[in-house]
C-alpha cells in the first residue's frame, strides 16, 4: 500500500491468521491468472480451484507455478473431494491432491448425502498431515435453510475439534444458499448467532462472493473478518473496502472532522 | 481432461457434431482473446465475433490467427449480416466476411424486419460456399412470444432444408428473449415441443448465456447438448456441468453408491 | 474503424468534447489493463482509477505509463479526494495527484457530508493548475432522490461557474443511485430537466454503467453523448451501440430501406 497521511484500518501482513481473502478460481486463462497473481499477491491468501475445473484444463501446473514464486497457497474446492467420496474414490482424491502437492484441502458436504459426522471423521483423517479447511452449509438453498443456527454452531464445533484449520460457511458461488437466502440477502440473525458461541473468529472464513456481502460482513465483524469466494474482479475492490477506501466502508473507518460548510 | 479414476459423462473430442460450445467474443483486448483460446481450445468448437463488434477495433485479424493456430472455427454474429442487409448491402456483407477467411457465417432476422422466408433464401444462396448457421428467435422478447411453439419448429424446418448447418435459438447475451422469457427463465414447454417434433438435436445449438440455462439444457437434453452464446468466463464452468464436476448436476451424472454415514 | 460501405453514425476523432467515454478501472491486474489501453485506445477518452484501488496496488505507475503511450487521459476518483478531504488532508491529496503527474482531478461530495457550495470552492481552488471534473449526485440512494431536479441543475451550474471542466451526474458502479432508482432503472425526466435547463450537453458526462443505461441514454441524447463509468468488457460493446452495430440501437440509426419479402 502506498504511504500516504491517511489514517487507515490496520491490516497485517501476510501470513496471517485474520484478515485473509480467499480468491476462487473460476476457471480463468493461463497467463490471465498468473497476471492477477503477479499484480495481486500481498493482497491474497489462498487460492481455491473452484469444485472440478481443474479436471478439465491441462493447465492447473502452470498455474501452480505462479502462486508458489509469489506465496499463496492454494487447494482444490470441496465439491472435488465429494465427486470423489460419491464414486468411493476418497484414496484416489488423496493421490491427486498429493500429485499436485498440496499442502491445504477442502473436505465439504454440501451436495452429497453425507453427516457432519461422517465429514468430521474425514476431516480427522487428513488433518495430520493436511491443513484442512471443512465447510458447514449446504448448496441447496432450502436444505441449508432447514438447518437452525444452533446446528450450525455444532457442526462448526465437531470440525474443529476433530482438527479443521478452518471452517467455511457456505454461501456458493452466487452467495444464494447457505449463510444467505435465496434472494441474495444476508442471513444476520445466522451469522450473530455463530459469532456470539464462543467460536474464535479466527476460526471462521465466510464465504462472501458479492461486494453486497462483504460490506455487511466487514460492517459487522470489522476490516479483518476471513472471507472466502471473493471473485478475481473483487480482490482489489475488496482490499479498499476494509481499509475504508470505498464510499460503502469509508465512513465506518473515517470521522470527517474537518469538513469546511458541512 | 485429467486422467483419474472417476466416472464421468462421455464427451467427444473435436471436431464434433454434437455437445459443441460456441463461445461469444463480446469485444475481448488481443492478447487477453489469444490466452482464451491457447489456454481453452480442446473446450471451444466455434466462436462468435458477436454482432458489430469486429467493426469497431483493428485487432480482428490478429485474433482470427490465434483461431487458426488453434484449430478454432469462426464467424461473424448474425446482427453483422441484418446491418448490411437492412442497408440494401448484402453483397459488401459478402465480400467482408470473404475478406477474412471466413468458411462459417450466420444469418438471422432477430431485429430487422424479415420473413422467415425471405431467411432462408439467403441461406439457400450462401450454403453451397459457406458453413451457414441460422437462427430463429426474435431479440424483442415480445415479439418472441408471439411466436408459437409450431411456428418455432416451421421455421428451423425451412432453415434447415434450405440447407442450414445448424440452426440456433435465439436467447440474446442476456438470457431474456427468444427461448427465454423477459425476466430469464427457460420456455421448457418450447424447448421440449422443438425436441419432440422430430428435428435432429445435432441440427440444434440452443443459446445458453447463464449458468441457471446451461444447468436446464443439460438436465433436459443431456451432457452433449449443442449451446451457444457462452461467455468466455464459463468456457471451463460449462465444460464442468456436462461432466458432473459442478455441484449443480454432480448428482445427475454420480450416484453416490458408497458415501459411509450418509 | 473498419471502411465499409455501411452508412454509420459520425464519431469524431480524440481528442473530443462530445462523445467521450470515461472507462472506469476498478482493480484489473497489470497486465490485463495495458492490454486492454493497447486494444481500445480510440475508443477511451480517460481512464478513472476507482475510489481509493491506487492506494492498495503497487502497479499504479504502471498503468500510468501505459496510459501515456497511448495518448489516454486518467484521474483518480473522487472518492479518493473525499477520503482526504474527510480526514482534513487535502494537501496531501493535491501532493498524491501531482506525485503521478496528474492534469486531470476528480472533486466530488458523493459521500462525506460536504455542501455544494464548499465542493465548488474546491474546484474554484484547484482548477487554474488541473483540469477539474465535478459530480453531482450521492451514492446514497434515498439522499439522490431527495435532491429536487431544480436543485441536480443549480448544482451543475455552480461548478461549471467555478471553472469545472465537465459536471459527472452519479449513477455509481452499479447504476443504482443518483440518476437512476435504486432499482436500476434511469430517472428519465430528471435527465430531460438537465438537459433542458440550457446547460452544454459537452459539458456533461452521465455516468452510465449497465448495457440498459448505455441504450437509453443514446436513445435519449444521440450517438456522441458523454457516458462515464464504463467497464472495461463493455468498451467495445458501447462504441457498438453508439453506431448503431448492435441490435438494440440499430434501427435507431438505420432504416431497412431495401429488405426483400419483409
Amino acid at each position: 500500500m502506498h504511504s500516504t497521511a491517511l489514517v487507515l484500518p490496520r491490516r497485517e501482513c501476510k501470513p496471517r491468521a485474520c484478515g485473509t481473502t480467499m480468491m476462487i478460481d473460476t476457471g480463468l486463462p493461463t497467463r490471465q491468472f498468473a497476471d492477477v497473481v503477479a499484480s495481486f499477491a500481498p493482497l491474497i491468501d489462498v487460492v481455491k480451484f473452484g469444485w472440478g475445473t481443474a479436471l478439465v484444463t491441462d493447465d492447473i501446473k502452470y498455474k501452480i507455478d505462479a502462486l508458489r514464486e509469489h506465496d499463496v497457497d492454494y487447494y482444490f474446492g470441496g465439491t472435488l473431494f465429494e465427486i470423489f467420496a460419491a464414486q468411493d474414490a476418497v484414496d484416489d482424491w488423496r493421490r491427486y491432491v498429493d500429485a499436485f502437492g498440496c499442502r491445504t484441502v477442502e473436505i465439504s458436504n454440501g451436495t452429497i448425502p453425507m453427516s457432519n459426522t461422517a465429514k468430521a471423521e474425514y476431516v480427522a483423517r487428513f488433518t495430520p498431515e493436511l491443513r484442512v479447511y471443512s465447510e458447514v452449509g449446504f448448496k441447496d438453498p432450502t436444505q441449508s435453510e432447514h438447518l437452525s443456527p444452533q446446528q450450525w454452531v455444532d457442526y462448526i464445533c465437531e470440525d474443529l475439534e476433530a482438527g479443521a484449520y478452518k471452517v467455511i460457511t457456505e454461501a456458493r458461488e452466487s452467495g444464494r444458499s447457505g449463510i444467505c437466502r435465496a434472494d441474495g440477502t444476508l442471513r444476520t440473525d445466522l451469522i450473530r448467532k455463530i459469532a456470539r458461541s464462543g467460536i474464535d473468529m479466527t476460526d471462521l472464513v465466510f464465504e462472501a462472493p458479492t461486494k453486497d456481502l462483504q460490506v455487511a460482513m466487514i460492517r459487522e465483524f470489522g476490516a479483518n473478518v476471513n472471507l472466502g469466494n471473493v471473485a478475481v474482479a473483487d480482490i482489489v475492490g475488496l482490499e479498499t473496502l476494509r481499509t475504508g477506501l470505498r464510499g460503502d466502508t469509508l465512513l465506518d473507518f473515517t470521522t470527517p472532522l474537518a469538513v469546511a460548510h458541512a
